[in-house]
């Protein structure tokens, strides 16, 4: 471990950040929606329903693809799994997301990515129904938040939002730093903290002095997939951190750890409040999928 | 006029920013867009259409699409005009954009906003075909700016990025500060400064203080419609200023004069380069709706 970039300071101010605790959060959030599903179907008869698509034999895909089957029919939804092989075309991929874009029993549709080479994840995702799009990756969705009308907002970046908005409250005129602009994370995070009324600043790969910025965030959101990468002096004493990496790294002991793209040990001494890596973001995602789903159920059947 | 707010440091540093001619930039760029509509007429035996929809009587609305109009027909393509009385309902509207989605003389279809009282200005944008919604401004065109897919950009945020490109060639990595968060200005412009590589914050009206955020602005981009807002020092010296604003004032003598969101007199000596009002962004908006029109016509036809 390094030590703190400025532990005299951090120790004075600040010793250690409340941790949040995603983990917890979404495990209240599933049972809860789990509820709302049984009250849904006694009042509609209707029980929504999850399809998920896996193309190929990705391991990483296959585990996150059954984890979220699984939570799905834990939390008494339907769940529908399309396990296709690795040969798939893209016409076949496209006829069988028309047929469950039509099924009535379907209320939300995921195909998971990567897509292996030849399929072109753009032209499937777009190909998904907007209001069956519990993604929210597709260009409807996309435009629906970047322009502020109701739609379906992508499940990392939601579940980041609950997170700040249990732990702050109102968010307005807080000063948001997204680090990391992927469609997936740090694009939508910024449309939806923008419409909380943050003033947002995203930066990137090509940013020239991200420290300097990082620092000025009340709020500091990093998904860059580089662990580690924020250091303890990048963040302004007592600034609410989510951190939205994670990394599994050996340990010189031969065994694995999950590390995020914050070093927390440093962080901690800085923050007000951090997610921890993992039991942080991760367990929200999920649990966001949910939440999407049942929201999706909802518009359909003309309950929301 | 106020005195400059460090006038001292500015007249050594700065004496006079370069004046950015978006005049002549959207007359050059409409020359252009007039030669290569003759030239695809040549080789397509297409003429790119324009339908502009205005509903009531809007008088400053009535001017705008009398412009429009007629810079479309200069540039050698074909315009058509549909002005409705305020009485049309949302039906006959939507039933008209549907007949203009289908026609295909028709490449480009714009409905002059704001509508009357009672339509919805979401729907109706929304109803136009994406590959004909020229101003941008529907759902599909903004997801696919906010996922960097190709689409169509909104006319004035695509205007103020040409002068950006031309003035300061690569933006990769400068800081762009956009003052301002309409859906019309500062939210796409903070998607396409994004795409170009440009480290990007949207400050707004909740912004807690917007001067010091500006004055990090590589690139400060205003539009807030608050004519004067943006002081001499909100500027970083040197930086490159955008005016997007545009207010008409009364003065004394009972003449009225055209303004900008930016304290121009002060302004001048601390930025590098700046647009002048009137004369800057304004003009580039129709050129620019020229350019989507002839864009969309080329991809409607295949040829781009």
């Amino acid at each position: 471990m390094t030590e703190p970039a400025s532990a005299e300071t951090a120790s004075v101010r600040n010793p250690s950040a409340r941790l949040i605790d995603g983990k917890a959060f979404a495990a209240n959030l599933t049972q809860t929606i789990a509820q709302e599903v049984r009250a849904f179907h006694d009042r509609y008869q209707v029980t929504p329903g999850l399809a998920v698509v896996l193309v190929g034999n990705d391991p990483a895909s296959e585990v996150y693809v059954r984890n979220k089957a699984l939570q799905t029919h834990r939390a008494g939804m339907r769940s529908f799994m399309h396990m296709l092989p690795e040969t798939t075309s893209q016409g076949e991929l496209l006829a069988l997301i028309g047929r469950l874009n039509q099924d009535p029993e379907i209320h939300g549709i995921l195909v998971q990515l990567p897509l292996p080479a030849g399929l072109d994840p753009v032209a499937v995702t777009n190909a998904i129904h907007p209001d069956k799009d519990v993604d929210g990756l597709g260009e409807v969705n996309a435009g629906r938040l970047a322009l502020g009308q109701p739609g379906i907002v992508p499940c990392t970046p939601l579940g980041c939002l609950m997170l700040l908005k249990a732990e702050l409250g109102d968010l307005r005129g807080l000063h948001a730093v997204i680090i990391g602009a992927s469609n997936l994370v740090g694009r939508p995070m910024a449309r939806l903290l923008l419409a909380e009324g943050c003033t947002v600043t995203v930066a990137h790969i090509d940013t020239r002095d991200p420290a300097a910025l990082a620092r000025q965030g009340d709020i500091l959101v990093v998904a860059t997939g580089c662990n580690g990468l924020v250091r303890g002096d990048w963040i302004k004493p007592g600034a609410t951190v989510i951190d939205v990496g994670i990394t599994r790294i050996s340990l010189p002991n031969g065994k694995t750890r999950l590390v995020g793209d914050v070093a927390f040990d440093e962080a901690v001494t800085r923050a007000g409040r951090i997610t921890p890596v993992p039991g942080g973001v991760g367990p929200m995602t999920i649990a966001c999928l949910l939440n999407n789903t049942l929201a999706a159920a909802r518009r359909i059947v003309g309950a929301a």
